[in-house]
């Protein structure tokens, strides 16, 4: 039995609530004073529940290894993210904010640039995120199936595409069809298994369509297709934690990721507000609440330490409000760390906090690297987490008698 | 997948160093005054290192688990040391500082005393190690090959040898020609798998010719063989992890540990001046170097406290003189415990440095079993240490999207 199985095995619904508030690359390094975004911000609020609650450090994957967002929200979902993969092509269709059906091949394209028969730009000089949209349009109205095998197209930003084919006997052991370098010819899609071969057929024939199609609007007059990838398929939430779970999500990659373990994801808008707006409304339809914040992560990745810090600042501020509800368990945690310092996701554990009314309060008094360190929980796998809520949750029966 | 296969996938070369202190058995308990040799000893440098890097333990195999040798550098070396065994046989050959090919078959060997059809003496009465020398050489002399395959012997301690078979198709599921009690008839090797029986045979021929030539030579008048093993056909750590790694160490056993993951390891006479001077030579040509501190095991064997407090205080001088190669990690650790109260390898968890300009630092300031129990790496696996100095040396790309 592994541990998912017994997890599998153990769970009962009763009417706790747990909230998951994932905190996206908050864990950091230090910059000024010695100190990281969270040591440097003013949290009035975290700290409060931070010396209610018990602290330890989360590993999303395992020590030293960088987590993508696929992987980084996997295990903080209770999922092995060595044991599930997401795709390039999903994860790709997941953050334009494409819906992905169970029998979907999700595909990421580039428009590129072809001449004498050679590639010559592999992006067809980065052409304008508008222009792109007209294309897309253009494409979508020209090509909407082939060989019965639906055909989905939706642009990205600059030269990037997202290319869904939906229909009966799609597998995803196919090829980039992509030379990778210019002053090549373009490379079909090729399968590596032979039940592979119905998507690479419809692959190539909408290569071939799409070039004719385009054929006199240099310079992205072709496509190059990469990261054939189909839905996963995960368990969903419900199946392994017995949890009816809501997503509060405002960017389409996180709503994405929500929807592929089964989590309700309404649709909102961009803002922290609209986050806690649609969070309040719902609240008491669900038994599990996982709520974003994206913009941590984006100010680290922009290397902005002080924008990182205010970010903070105002989730704080708001901490009161989201707490209102009064769930019985609240986890506050990352996905990944993503330091100003880096200007990147990294490899460094995650401060996570854990309340309830059944926690072994330790001494920490902020949530922050330097008191997680400290904490009561020590150091945790990101996929121990969910276990842990739910055992909080008094969610959890014995295991053995 | 598993973790080996992970960081395989994500490792990229740059220019960033990695350096690997190995302080053997440096793990102790607390003798005089509640304080540990680490802690007794003065050391300046490692405090200042300790006060800039973050500290925890590492455990060589797992809680409980007092390591040999082979395991507790394999971990270290990042390999798990549950998945790849290196046999007896070889362990015993590279601690005679024999150089082990690909095909070989490697046992250990002992003089022993037949008389009247029966073993009387597994050891030969502990034969002097020069007439065991003598021995060895006569019959090097007259065995260099049994039915094709090329024979190797090589002196050891007091009765002990080894045995080196080289050919094609030799394998080593062969158990022990070595009856355990005296009073019994010599036991022929047996092969417990069909494509082993070359090996057994050539081993019982061998153990014939052997007590046809010492038939006049008592008390050393046949031998036992056990521990047969083959090359354990390691993966090297530029195949797994991308590095061109250098093993600097004074003693047989561990040049030989490191040449089975591929290092490069001259060879050098004792001393740490000898291994300073051929670490600071080498250097700029390698991406990792592995540097053994032999001694501080030794001390801990003899269950000398006072001694193992000197070579820490030594070695402490030195270090500045090793870091001024300025290396861009630092990891200082052991591949086990070895108390001077317990006169032996043990089971405890050993501390570990790490240091690199992208640590969390702690609030650590000694190198020291107690500091290491505050330090920000809480407890870690010996396997983990190597993909966080990738990490560190930001060797490693993300993980999935």
């Amino acid at each position: 039995m592994d541990m998912e199985e017994v997890i599998k095995s153990l769970w009962i619904r009763n009417d706790k609530k747990i909230l998951l508030i994932v905190m996206d690359g908050i864990g950091g390094l230090p910059v000024v004073d010695g100190k990281t975004e969270l040591e440097a911000a003013h949290t009035p609020n975290l700290d409060e529940l931070a010396f209610r609650s018990v602290l330890g450090f989360s590993h999303p994957v395992g020590r030293g290894i960088t987590p993508g967002s696929g992987p980084g929200h996997l295990g903080i979902f209770g999922y092995d993210p060595l044991k599930y993969e997401i795709g390039r092509g999903i994860l790709e269709a997941l953050g334009v904010g494409v819906d992905v059906n169970d029998k979907d091949v999700a595909v990421r394209g580039n428009f590129a640039t072809i001449k004498g028969g050679k590639i010559v730009d592999r992006r067809a000089g980065r052409i304008p995120t508008e222009e792109n949209k007209k294309i897309c349009a253009y494409l979508s109205e020209k090509i909407k199936e082939i060989d019965g095998i639906e055909i989905f197209i939706y642009p990205g930003e600059e030269h990037r595409f997202v290319l869904i084919l939906r229909g009966d006997g799609l597998y995803d052991e196919v090829e980039d069809a992509d030379p990778q370098e210019t002053g090549l010819p373009p490379k079909p899609a090729r399968a590596t298994d032979p039940r592979s071969e119905l998507t690479a057929r419809i692959a190539n024939k909408f290569i071939e369509k799409v070039t004719e199609l385009l054929k006199d609007r240099h310079p992205a007059n072709t496509v190059l297709l990469r990261g054939f990838a189909r839905h996963p398929h995960l368990p969903s939430m419900e199946e392994l934690y017995g949890l009816r779970a809501l997503g509060v999500a405002d960017y389409p990659m996180y709503r994405g990721l929500a929807k592929l373990v089964g989590m309700d994801v309404p649709y909102i808008e961009h803002g922290l507000d609209n986050e806690i707006k649609l969070f309040k409304e719902m609240w008491g339809k669900y038994d599990f609440v996982y709520f974003h914040l994206k913009k941590t992560d984006s100010y680290g990745e922009d290397g902005n330490f002080q924008k990182k810090i205010s970010l903070i600042e105002e989730f704080d501020s708001k901490l009161p409000e989201i707490l209102s509800v009064k769930p019985d368990v609240v986890a506050i945690t990352g996905d990944h760390s993503t330091p100003s310092l880096l200007k990147a996701h990294s490899w460094h554990p995650v401060p996570v906090l854990l309340y309830s009314p059944y926690i072994r309060p330790d001494t920490t008094t902020r949530f922050t690297e330097s008191e997680a360190a400290k904490g009561g929980l020590g150091h945790l796998c990101a996929k121990e987490i969910l276990p842990l809520l739910l055992a909080n949750a008094l969610r959890l029966k014995k295991f053995g008698a």
